[in-house]
């Protein structure tokens, strides 16, 4: 019988389910929470509850939010003839880090696989073509992962978008800025070659 | 401006402030919560308040514990006739994990290190003489890191309490199980050839 006192080994019991978090980082993180102050403890809880109750989907764009509609579909700074379809609200920040896009987005929470049984109506694309009817967008970016399932709904989306006059993009494949190209893998550096700019 | 939602973005700091967890990885904890069923969210929060408000430190080994003295100074089936003396509470629990050790613990709250200005008055070493007065022991195993701080307070330790007649023992310094010879630094090959034992 291991001796474990029961508060701390409920907590690391807890931690131990986040993603990431084995059970050496759980025990590591257990004993560094009992050693801080007490409000710092209540803050973080207070924060885990607050980020949980007071988060959810824009009825819109389906990005997370804090307001409905969320901060970027109500910023009349931004340019609202540009779409960029994402597949995760997380890809929304990645995008808004890189400061180069300024439009709007729908993110579809998903991606076409039939593998996994996931079709065209488990993602929020009956929400984007609804929108499309009320909002007046130039050119439609689909920036879905570059996997399988990242291309397919891509091209999913692109052959029903295109029919209905919409400019349409795919975010360019190809080497990473920084890297090496000797260590790039055979897949992204042929894009990168079939991707070719001309200088 | 970057957009984040303010709920996530408070989670996203506050699980950043956790030892080893960084930007990326809060960020990823702080989505992975929010998609978590509303239940679980309230079950992580409570046990972090739970673990800090019932957590407290052993009086007689400082040891933490939810109970006064803790479940292994009461449990009479150990050998009271042992005490293990170690830096931190985390080390009686790597001793427990070893099931080889059946005796009592006191925890010191640190190690002897006059480069951080830290002296025998500021670890729970008093505390050890005052208990040795009140229980008695024929071995005190001194379980302290194998660092220079940890031998230092193993040292100092060990000339206080030889002279009172008990048995003072240390941790032996040698081989890891299961390591390899040749990716074994030279100091613990020296300390495992001077402690070898004869077969």
């Amino acid at each position: 019988m291991l001796y474990y006192p029961r508060p701390l080994s409920r907590l690391t019991e807890e931690l131990a389910r986040l993603p990431g978090i084995g059970p050496k980082t759980s025990q590591r993180l257990a004993f560094h929470i009992i050693s801080l102050a007490r409000e710092d403890v209540h803050s973080l809880a207070q924060a885990l509850i607050e980020a949980k109750e007071k988060s959810f989907y824009c009825s819109r764009c389906f990005n997370i939010t804090d307001t409905d509609p969320c901060r970027i579909c109500t910023d009349h700074a931004r340019d609202r003839s540009l779409l960029c379809v994402v597949g995760d609200p997380r890809d929304v920040f990645a995008m808004e880090k890189t400061r180069e896009y300024r439009g709007l987005y729908h993110v579809l929470h998903g991606a076409i696989s039939p593998m996994e049984g996931i079709g065209p109506d488990d993602i929020k694309l009956k929400e984007l073509l609804a929108r499309l009817q009320q909002e007046e967008f130039k050119e439609i970016i689909l920036a879905t992962d570059p996997t399988v399932e990242g291309e397919a709904t891509a091209m999913y989306i692109a052959r029903l978008l295109k029919p209905m006059g919409y400019r349409v993009s795919r975010l360019a494949s190809g080497l990473p800025v920084g890297g090496n190209l000797e260590y790039v893998d055979e897949v992204t550096l042929g894009k990168a070659l079939e991707g070719r700019r001309e200088l």
